[in-house]
């Protein structure tokens, strides 16, 4: 399982608020916290801020990879001009990924450009310009779509990573069954692999890291090769532990039994 | 989900001891705490009691009836007396279940004559006279053979359960892929019911709850119809409720949220 940390987002008040004041020692230890829980990459989305979202990017990145050596970021932002500036600002000797294109004409073709150009991992989230599908065969079609377009463009599909879009269980009882179903059928389409941003499946209930943590192993059993996920949250810290484990992908236990003697597990 | 609840076994220290004391308010407040936790069949295990288990079998059974009208019962032994036994002390209106068939010989030609005779459901492990499979496949053959056998006497295959016998991942870890793998494929037989006893998965290692809770969680999103678990554990209940609710079998998550407010989750 790739992790990407998601906590530096600016919709989270204290990020925000970091952002604004240029609090880098915040900034830099939300990044090394998750770092150490397992993270590979550290997202950054700056799309909240009350300041100019391309300025806040650049900032972010050059903090982070002044202090961390070379850090991987995924650069997070519907808007292709502040993932070009993140972009440029990046100059560690980590690796980045794109957040995110979808099948929307324009979207796909400001930011694939970039993708190809920096030669980054590349998230794509399964909407177009009628908006999000319902069933997996709706995700499916979508994702075959993006999986066709970014591979006739010439990037390699090794490196995009679908996102079958989540969708709260509080209102759309059907939507994980959906989601979980659409996870073998996208694999299907060849090298490719698939991601997940789960906290939007917990919407509206309370004891949302459970049903988070629960709904990550039920997608981790059925092949999810990424998440964009906070590891440092215990639910959720226990259940990658757990999976791991299960999955065969933590050989004699070991890693599972480190996160227990280290007090990580609930 | 249908949950047979597992803490009357006289492996339990404390259910031996209040066995062997005949302490009849022990047991029935096991088996009440079982079935409001959600329980629908309290399990009856008096295999490794000091005394004459046909006698045990025949109390415990007598005394729960007693106390819980219209109790289900899931009578629990390798010993053909013993199941004989409980199946002619129970009188109560409840339904019952037998556990447990193997593909042996003699097991299945002792115990699948009491299963048709007193119509219960009925448990079948997927072992024979050479042991225990590692693989999914050799599981599914087991099922197999068990599947036309058992239907080829006439017992109706929509009351069995087949438990592909989950084995310790810390000392092997490929055995909860391979049991996940073998759920659909014993579905495809036919009319037929998975089920799993599944605390033998975390064998020596710590906090086994969690890792017991994330495979149940699996193996839930896999399609298993029926668990022999301990629906008090907060663990347990945890994975249950979340695993519902994101499975579509809790609509609008209502017991999801009625469990959070009782505190019934981690």
């Amino acid at each position: 399982m790739l992790i990407i940390g998601e906590r530096i987002n600016s919709t989270r008040p204290k990020i925000q608020e970091a952002i604004k004041e240029r609090n880098t020692a915040h900034v830099v230890k939300e990044a090394i916290k998750q770092l150490a829980a397992g993270a590979k990459y550290i997202d950054v989305n700056c799309a909240v801020t009350t300041g100019d979202e391309l300025q806040d990017m650049d900032w972010v990145i050059s903090v982070i990879q002044s202090e961390v050596p070379e850090v991987s970021i995924c650069i997070d932002s519907p808007n292709y001009l502040s993932l070009e500036r993140g972009l440029k600002a990046y100059k560690s000797k980590g690796s980045l990924f794109i957040n995110s294109i979808t099948a929307e004409d324009s979207r796909i073709n400001n930011v694939l450009p970039l993708a190809i150009k920096y030669k980054t991992k590349l998230v794509a989230l399964t909407m177009d310009d009628s908006g999000m599908p319902d069933t997996a065969a709706g995700r499916f079609d979508i994702a075959g779509r993006i999986f066709d377009k970014v591979k006739r463009e010439g990037f390699n599909t090794n490196d995009l990573y679908i996102d079958a879009l989540i969708r709260p269980i509080s209102t759309e009882p059907a939507q994980a069954r959906e989601f979980l179903k659409s996870l073998k059928m996208i694999k299907s389409l060849g090298n490719v692999n698939t991601i997940c941003g789960l906290s939007n499946v917990s919407f509206g209930l309370p004891d949302r890291g459970l049903v988070n943590s629960i709904f990550l192993a039920m997608a981790m059993a059925e092949g999810l090769d990424a998440a964009i996920i906070d590891p440092t949250e215990k639910h959720i810290a226990s259940s990658l532990a757990a999976s791991d484990a299960l999955l065969g992908d933590d050989e004699y236990c070991g890693r599972y039994i480190t996160a227990f003697r280290e007090g990580r597990l609930i």
